[in-house]
């Protein structure tokens, strides 16, 4: 892996620009056009901020969470951290000789990427242990900021840190500037996360929960490290995502944003508190600008929560209709 | 149990107390002694906050972990926890026939104490685990608090949120008050310890990283709850609490405050990051006052981390001489 300079000055203009994403007192939500999702949201904020109304939430209290592959950057053809996964596996392949004959490794180091996956979610799991094992957490944080600052998704050419959704950092700013504390809590690796969510979303690193093997406290040399094992710690998706939120938060959001089925319990958990609540989902509806897809993707499938989106009446985004403009880098 | 209107008064009264911990410019630390400890605080925040100099840290980075049983509140002659725990057995046992004929729940139903920590370590978690497992986070949540607003210390006969280090939430503040983040990285159940830390700590739930049982989400008659499962999730204790402060957390603290070998390995992981460091230990040498004990003790023994803070020239408070006050409630 080599990063060029080009490489990370761009990837320190696009963290500039996600973060300078100031709120603008006349329009907080330039990206959005007029609609029925833009709507909901000002009047839900404006309800929990307004003191002395029935709806008002302490700022204490104005806890939003976020899934994050889908729902604040993209997934498409494969979540990016598994585009990750396996470039580790070839950069590590020449350490690794037994993986010339062990599956799902010796698939991907054909190039039969759909292969791998024959394995499933089991396969998955094993490539991204197999490839962060034994590394400590701060050589895994170096060797994930390396690749961000270099890998390209192959569709756009675009370094993966820059298709994150305009509308969303937008609508985080937004948030933050009204008295929330904005989480991410995804299924993807809380240490890939946290390598970029501060500079990227302005999230920072107490704020991600997400999936984690274990690790082990050790002295090497004297001095303490913390070293990531070939074991799984915690899945956050479906029914451990408010699991999760339990666990780090400890306080039940009032506002939470999805794009898939795994997302689902999250949304009910959250809409199930007292006073006001926001559930919101973003729907894949944009395949010129992104990707349309939802009831029969094997990738952020959204089915049941659509319906229980519609049932319940949550706001349902059509990232189509609703958002003037998808990516950061869209004229 | 049976909540006084005195008590929740009386408890309400102590929180402001607590939460007014207002920081004075000129003294900022009004119950630390003018000696050694006081002014290696005084120096380490005057050095992280000056801009421009060699020292400074951004404030995103003034993480500050403290440890709760002994460093916050007292533990003698038990955790409090414990003697919650074991006042939910009394409770709880009308509905447990079985507990008579078992230890070590027995023990304790004949008031045996000593007879059902014979067990050790073992018997402890089982204490806490039979007690706590079946109800929803929330029913925890609301049985610990009307415990804490009801039980009296069996020494003071105080309220146990009173047993609480005026010193301490004079740190606490003064820290917050030069951009710190405060976290508790505590041994204690993560649940028991977010029912108060706000109100009393001024430290909200998400700052809130301690040992865990296992819980699951469930749907109760069309209602998500939380579950408490007996079984353990997460011990947060010697080389766990780094593991703890990198999954809640994810980045290492600049300064760590304990009082026992359990706490050694966090200021380990705390000193050995670069930059300006502090650690410190509080050690109990005031029988009068609070209690003393140190290298023997069964409960918040400081052995090994003693010989360390001497080695590694990290700050040791003695009670006794660095004090002027210990708990809020004194004159």
């Amino acid at each position: 892996m080599q990063i060029t300079s080009t490489r990370i000055l761009r990837s320190a203009a696009l963290a500039g620009l996600a973060l300078a994403t100031t709120v603008r007192a006349d329009d907080p939500l330039p990206s959005w056009n007029d609609g029925q999702a833009r709507k909901s949201i000002l009047e839900f904020v404006a309800g929990v901020t307004k003191e002395g109304s029935p709806g008002f939430v302490p700022p204490a209290e104005r806890i939003a969470v976020f899934d994050n592959d889908g729902t604040l950057w993209a997934e498409q053809p494969l979540y990016f951290q598994f585009l990750f996964a396996l470039d580790r596996v070839k950069t590590l392949a020449p350490q690794h000789p037994e993986w010339k004959d062990r599956e799902p490794f010796a698939a991907l180091l054909r190039g039969d990427v759909k292969g791998a996956l024959a394995g499933g979610e089991h396969a998955l799991l094993e490539i991204v242990m197999a490839t962060h094992a034994g590394m400590t957490t701060e050589e895994l944080d170096t060797v994930v900021k390396a690749w961000l600052g270099n890998a390209e998704h192959p569709k756009t050419g675009r370094l993966y840190t820059e298709m994150v959704y305009q509308p969303m950092l937008e609508l985080l700013a937004y948030l933050r500037a009204n008295g929330f504390k904005t989480f991410i809590v995804s299924g993807g690796g809380i240490e890939f996360m946290r390598a970029f969510s501060e500079q990227v979303y302005g999230i920072p690193p107490e704020q991600v929960i997400g999936s984690s093997g274990k690790t082990k406290f050790e002295l090497r040399d004297g001095k303490p490290v913390l070293v990531k094992l070939a074991e799984l710690n915690f899945i956050d998706d479906k029914e451990e995502k408010p699991v999760g939120i339990q666990q780090q938060i400890g306080r039940r959001p009032i506002a939470a944003f999805g794009n898939s089925d795994g997302d689902l319990q999250m949304l009910q958990w959250t809409a199930a508190g007292a006073g006001p609540r926001f559930c919101l989902y973003v729907q894949h509806t944009d395949a010129a600008r992104e990707w349309a897809y939802d009831r029969s993707s094997s990738i952020g499938k959204l089915d049941k929560g659509l319906d229980e989106a519609h049932a319940k009446g949550w706001t349902v985004v059509s990232m189509k209709d609703d958002w003037k403009r998808v990516f950061p880098f869209e004229k």
